[in-house]
Order: C-alpha cells, then structure tokens, then sequence
C-alpha cells in the first residue's frame, strides 16, 4: 500500500472546526496570529498551535513582520485530498453501476 | 462558526494511511475483520482499532455473521469533505483571479 504522509498532514489538519476556520478567514486574505484569534475567542497559544499544524501540513505560511507574524494560504492546494476522496467515489458509483445492471439483466431470467 | 461534528470524524478518518487502504478495498466489495488484516499485515486489534474509527465516521458499517464480523462501506459517502473542500478551492481561485484582474489594470496605469 502506498503511503502519503503529506496527505495524512492534510486530513489531520482539517479535522478540526478551528483550523477550517483558520483557513477560510485567510482565503479572504492575510491575517496576523492576533487578528485570526480575535473572532475565535481562544487564546494566543490556542491560535498559535493550530496554525502550526496548517503549516506542517503546507495549507498556511506565517512570516516575521516586525513584532507580529503574518499568516497566509500556503502553497498546498488540496489536490491530494481531492484527488483521494474522486477516486475513492469513482470507485463507488462503478460499483452502484455493476450491481444497478446486474439488477436489470436479472429482471429477464425467469424466477 | 459553523461545527461540524460529523466532518471532524470524516477528516479524522482518513488522515491514517491502514484506514483509507480499508476503505478501498473494502470499496471493491466487503470482507470480515480477518480477510482486512492479512494484506495490511497488521493484528486484528488494530484492524478493529481503525474499523471502529471508520464506522464512528459512518464510512463502514459492521455487522455479526456467525462467528465473524463483516464489513462493508457505510452511508456516508465523503459529500461533506467534497462540499468543504470544494468551497475552499474555489474562494481560492476567486481571489486569484481577483488578483490577475488588479494586475491587468494597473498594467495600464503609469508608473
């Protein structure tokens, strides 16, 4: 089986309410670590760990600006979670498809 | 913000590499707890560990046959992962071609 530790990163990071959060503010733009934990009512701390995990995961860049830190969308687009979650549903409805026509050709062969 | 419980579990779900490789096979057709364990090659207290995650998620459901427990792909079929993060995608992309316009325009203003 192969193994995708980004895209582990990936799905680990968006499993939390926060940190979709996190992203869809930044997604309208750039944001400090004090200006995203303002409308998410938890702490610096708080703020400052899940941005962390987005970063380890490639979905938010932060950088230094005088005494704040800038965070912003990352380079990681989400292309290996799309990619999965198609495949796997691809996968399904072929499925759904064989039986729905295993059901159709049954319907003609006397009971 | 909105929570979503149920997408958390879904996220979770599938940021573990055994957990999406079930899924897929169990995508081809379902098997009990001992026909999953033998290719992953790990014991079936791990395998149960990882179906109980994937049936909290709804994404396997289990059931008693005789003395084994089979399994099979459950109700959920990711629509919730798909909706989010096709949202996201596109508010990305709207803000790159937000972007493209601003630099199309200001092409044409003098420096």
């Amino acid at each position: 089986m192969v193994q995708y530790p980004q895209i582990d990163r990936t799905f680990a990071a968006l499993a939390d309410p926060t940190r979709r959060g996190i992203l869809e503010r930044l997604g309208r733009g750039s944001a400090t670590i004090t200006e995203l934990a303002e409308p998410f009512g938890i702490t610096l701390t708080g703020i400052k760990k899940h941005v962390r995990v987005l970063e380890e995961a490639e979905l938010v860049t932060t950088e230094k600006v005088g005494r704040s830190r800038r965070c912003s969308v990352g380079p990681r687009r989400l292309e290996d979670v799309h990619a999965w979650t198609q495949t796997y549903q691809r996968m399904l409805d072929e499925r759904l498809d064989r039986f729905g026509e295993l059901l159709e050709r049954t319907k003609g062969v006397p009971q």
